[in-house]
């Protein structure tokens, strides 16, 4: 009798493997000989889920949208007052712990990877904008925006403070800790909520 | 009678070249060879100058900076009202145009090529978090900031604002435009200036 395998659970396997070298060696060194050595499979396994390196990078880069998504649904699912809700998925969106570290990292190289394989138009394309105006847009919808704020100018704000909250929290562990980001979100948070 | 050579415009020339290579081919393709053939000049005489590819890129790199804090000196130096100084300073900053667009690019390519060569502790060291704690001091200083404001909180705020917007706008060229931005950034000074 054949084993059973779960063909869902080893793509992430090799996917994981794959942000791991991405991590140690940058994307020059994700090659499929790299991957499939450090997933622990032979190159013949890795190419029956895998036709080219493309498709195993695009599957590597998918599932780390899929899981910060699962994080922020989690959240969502909570029941949490509206204020709390928004702020804690906010959070979500910035690397607060090693795994989310990992993530962000590996999610920078793949963009910017793919600007200089497949040109600068292949942009940015990770969900998080409509997320947010999704999130300002319940902020409204439960009166607690304050009056007098555009909901559009405020998603294109907050986008820009969580993404550059992010930014500085994978390139400057020493100076900006998870304390100071948390303090900053909840000050935003403050001066667009209504008291 | 030797030609008379200006070796800092030669040693910008190179720079130059290198920039132009890494937005065509990327960090890989930045050999000593292939930045020679851009800049047109031999592979001797580009070892005259630099002498390892890690002197040339990190040349190239702190040039980068150079030209930027030469354009935030400069609306400095307009004798502009306060606000008003911090506004275009600050506008300085984030990729506008095609050529600070091409900065920032290359700047992020270096970024990552650090980290991934020298590990994740070289980090960022661009200045610009000192420069916007000290437009905040500025605003501060003419009694412009908004009364209860906390200046740590707010320097931190806008350095994650102003990075977010630059990502963005490199990163979203098609989603958010000059305007746009530009209308983000007034409306964060109007919240935390003094009517």
């Amino acid at each position: 009798m054949p084993k059973i395998v779960d063909h869902s659970e080893r793509k992430s396997h090799i996917a994981e493997a794959t942000w791991r070298v991405i991590m140690n060696q940058g994307m020059k060194g994700a090659t499929v000989r790299n991957i499939a050595q450090e997933a622990g499979v032979s190159l013949g396994a890795l190419r029956h889920y895998f036709t080219t390196q493309q498709e195993l990078l695009a599957f590597a880069m998918n599932l780390v949208k899929e899981r910060a998504n699962a994080r922020i649904e989690a959240v969502v699912s909570l029941g949490l007052p509206p204020k709390e809700l928004v702020t804690r998925a906010l959070m979500e969106m910035i690397p607060l712990d090693e795994s989310t570290m990992a993530e962000m990292e590996v999610w920078f190289a793949f963009i910017f990877h793919v600007r200089n394989t497949e040109g600068e138009h292949s942009g940015l394309n990770d969900g998080v904008y409509p997320g947010i105006c999704h999130l300002v847009d319940h902020l409204d919808e439960q009166g607690l925006l304050r009056q007098g704020l555009d909901k559009d100018n405020e998603a294109e704000r907050l986008y820009a403070l969580v993404d550059g909250l992010a930014l500085h929290a994978m390139l400057e562990p020493g100076r900006i800790d998870k304390q100071r980001i948390i303090r900053v979100l909840n000050s935003h948070m403050d001066s667009i909520c209504r008291e």
